[in-house]
Order: C-alpha cells, then structure tokens, then sequence
C-alpha cells in the first residue's frame, strides 16, 4: 500500500522503537525511518536490523522535517525529550509515545508542545521482558491491544489508526487516566507482586540450590516479568505512583486477611478465597495469537 | 524393557494421576494399572483414554495384590486414605503419592502403614493449573524433577527410581521438611500472590472490562497459578501452614516497604529493589524441555 507517512523519527531504538521501525519499513507504510538513541552502540545494530533507513547524532536533525514521531524510550526520558524537540517539530507532524502509563506524558506534551503539532499518546499491550533492539519483532503487534489517549485539542489521527491496523494491532481508545487505573491494574500492581516474590525467595540463602533447582512453571510465570529492565519499571512507579499505592494498599489488606485464613487452618474461607480468584481468573480470554502461533507477549 | 512392577493401583485417576498411568502402561513399566477415583465418571474415561488398563469401585480390591500403589488424590484426601488401605497392603508393596506437600503425608504414612511395606514420598514438579483425567499427558514427566522423601525406615525404592527414570523424570532425593520449605517458596507462595492478585484486580468493577480487555502477557502470566484446583490449593495450604505463615509474613513485609518507595517516589530505593528482583530471577534457568519441545509445565 502507498505510505501513511512520509519520515518517521524514531526517538530511542530498543525492543519496541526496534520491532514498530522494522514492522513499518516492511510493509512501506512509511518512506524512511530516521533513528537516534542515547547509546550509540545501538544505531549500527538498528541499520542492520532493518529497524532504521538511517540514523543521526542530532535530536533536532531527526525530528526536524518528520510527519511521524515515535518518542520510544522509558516514560522519565520521554517527559525529558518533550521539551526538547518541541521547537525542531515541523507544523503537520504527528508525535506518540509507547510509554507504560500516559497522563503525566500527556500533560507534559499539552504544557510542551506547539499547537502546530498534534499528540496523541500510544501504549502498544505487547512485549515482553526481553530488552533492546536484538530482541526486536516485526510481528510484535499483531493481535495486540494498542492503546490511544488524545484530548479535545490533540484529536484521534485516522492516519495513525490506519498505521497500528496495518500492523495487525488493535486500537483501543481510552482516556490517560482511565488508562492508568487500569494498567496499574493488569499490569504495575502485578509486576511489584512479583518483583517483591522474586526477593523474598532470593532471601533464603539456605535452601538456595534446592529453590532454583525445583523452580519450575508456577514460580517462573508468576515471576517472569521480575526479568524487566529495572529502569524502565522505577520510571512506571514514578509515574504512577497514585494508583499503584491505593492498589498496594488493597492487595496488602487482602494478602493479610488470606495469610490469616492461612494461620487459622479456616478451611472455608481458603476454599472461598480461591474459588473467587478462579473465578475472575478464567473470565480473562485465552490471548489472541499472531500470525506465527506465539502470543502477543512471546 | 521388562516390566518393573506388575500391578499399579491408581487411587485417583485426574491429570497427574492418569498422565503416570498412561505413561507407565504406554512404556510397558507395569503390567496393568487398577484404577479407582471417588468421581465414577472419571473411570470410563481413564479407561478409554488409555490410563488405566480396569478399574474397580472397591478399594481394598484396587490395592490388595498390587506391588505399587500410587495415591494421586489431593494431600487431604490422602492423609485420609492411608489409614483405609493400611490392612489391604501386600506384602512387600510400595506405596507413593504425588502430593505437593510431603511432611503431614509422610508422617501419616509412618503411622499407619505396616512395616511389611515401603512408603516413599513423591511430587513429581510438573503439571499444569490443568484438571481432571482428560487433561493428561503421558509425557508429563520429561525432563521435569520428581522430588522423594524417604525416612531411615522406609529406604528408597531403586525400582521405583528406575521407573521414574524410564519416564524421563530427574528423580531429586530431599528431606520432607526441606521439600516443604522449598516448595512453599517455589510454588505455595507464589501461588498464594497470584491468587490475592486476581482477588485484588477482581475487586475493580467499575474498569472490568477495560481491565479484562488490556490484560496482556504480564497479568496472564503472573496469575496463571490462580486458575487451578481451589480444593487442592486449600489442602496445601492446611497443610503447610508453618512454612507459609513464615513466607507470608516476609512478602507482608517487603511489599510494605516497595509501598513507601513507591509512595515516596524513592527512585534509588526502587531501581535497587527492581535490580535485586532481576539478578535472583536471571538465575533461575531456562526451563528444560520435553520432547515435544514443551517446557514441562505446558
């Protein structure tokens, strides 16, 4: 098909920017794709991936001139990076983001940028704990959620929606902050269950070659996501510290009452506790698999 | 090869249990396996799925006459049984069970079984939050770890470890309080997190269908354990309530503290503690497969 978009710039190459410049270069639904990362090691990577047409040392020279804009670094540096290009944009572009929660991006777009330009804030639901441009996937987002948050001044761009189907995605739209009630939901408040479980068993010292010797899949799906890029999970704490405390909060509460179902032998109340886990649980779909078999997180 | 025993009873015939059934008689380690389960309609489909070679409603006729008798039925369940086979034991037969839990098991056993047979703890870590007959695998046991408990009384059967062997089963020797610590760090506390999890995430019925419709890899992934058995699960937890409460206690405790962090937006407390969690989890390897390339839990 004819190109949606005429240059992208693709502001940090890993895992994700990596597989959405690959994945659109592909199937030419954009020209060239101009790459810029923090750590220059990865743009030679990125070139010969496929995941860039070109690269460039400068923010300005690679915004600067591009309809398309994918800031595709950790939300902290992304908030970082709105100041800075605002002034390089050209009028007409489209600017997103791939960040984990989107209203302090949003706010901080609609504080930064020129009226010139719309933004409208992405959060593809794919991935996995893999890390940098190597682990790129150019099928990464088909079947995947693909979340859009806009705002009255920054409205839906057709043209980007277009983009995210022709890539098998399925765009979601919501509201940042609704967005964020339920990210921290199905997904900041389970990573801390397991960041804190993967510490809590790495603390028995005694038994440590038997733990890692009979870990098998219950303890190493419950725990996979404790294999993230740790900045990246400080960034989404940081900025989305109001519900992921009140949902702390209530999975402390709740942990405490079942560890008292625990202490007192009560039969009942285990078997109710995890009958309604099970319950909830099963209500959750078998994921949409891409075209290659995998799950969209695989 | 020659078979290893002659008659396996199989007092209880759901996914673990059918899964050792089908496998044993597939592999020609038994000559015949007598199957019996309180659910009758269980039966005609263990024997038509190939798991048991007859089955029986009476329980002194499964067992009497069998040289290895296999419990498969959830710890509770077994502890319960024990003393009902006690008097229909042969001589010389061996008596296994695959419970999660191994110290109220083997107790039991010590003080109810004869000292003409053998008592050997068993829990095969593979499986899956799978259930009942239908569900199981004859290559269940590939690869994957089969724990036994034996005591100074009851040695351990080289028989038996042959025929686990057979299986494609790494038989692991371990004390039974040892085997109970681990697991309740390897899987009854993981177990337990996934469920409040669920629970917490259930509670939030004003996004539930966003909630539903956003959960991707993490979230499947990090309450995939929730799904099991609710029975089973409130078994284990009776009956590894000390190792539990202790666990539990510390995940209260170290949850709280990443609360505050988080509350704090205490960036160097929270990249520590993601750090932490990574380095303890890159050690756990890469899961073993089976020969159909599935890791042993699918």
């Amino acid at each position: 098909m004819a190109a949606l978009f005429r240059r992208a710039a693709l502001v940090g190459v890993g895992m994700l920017g990596g597989s959405l410049g690959r994945a659109m270069l592909k199937r030419g639904l954009v020209k060239e794709v101009v790459g810029i990362d923090q750590c220059q090691g990865v743009l030679a990577k990125a070139v010969s991936l496929g995941a860039v047409s070109r690269t460039t040392a400068s923010l300005p020279e690679c915004v600067g001139g591009a309809d398309l804009v994918i800031l595709a670094a950790p939300v902290v540096a992304v908030l970082e990076l709105l100041p800075k290009i605002a002034a390089h944009l050209a009028p007409g572009a489209l600017v997103s983001d791939v960040c984990s929660t989107k209203g302090a991006v949003l706010k901080q777009a609609l504080a930064c940028l020129p009226e010139s330009v719309t933004f409208l804030g992405g959060h593809p639901m794919a991935g996995s704990e893999k890390d940098g441009v190597e682990a790129l996937d150019e099928q990464l987002f088909e079947n995947a959620v693909y979340v859009l948050t806009y705002t009255v001044r920054n409205a839906l761009s057709q043209q980007f929606v277009r983009l995210l189907e022709q890539l098998g995605a399925i765009p979601v739209e919501m509201g940042a902050e609704q967005h964020d009630r339920v990210v921290a939901n199905v997904s900041h408040l389970p990573h801390l269950a397991a960041s804190v479980l993967a510490e809590v068993v790495a603390a028995n010292s005694k038994d440590r070659k038997e733990i890692i010797r009979l870990a098998a899949g219950g303890f190493r799906d419950t725990t996979r996501v404790a294999l993230g890029n740790p900045q990246l999970w400080r960034d989404i704490c940081l900025t989305n510290r109001g519900e992921l405390v009140l949902l702390l909060d209530a999975y402390l509460r709740e942990l405490g009452a079942v560890r008292d179902l625990v202490a007192a032998g009560d039969e009942n109340g285990l078997l109710a506790h995890f009958q309604r886990a099970r319950d909830f649980r099963s209500q959750v779909p078998l994921p949409k698999l891409r075209k290659n078999g995998q799950p969209t997180w695989a």
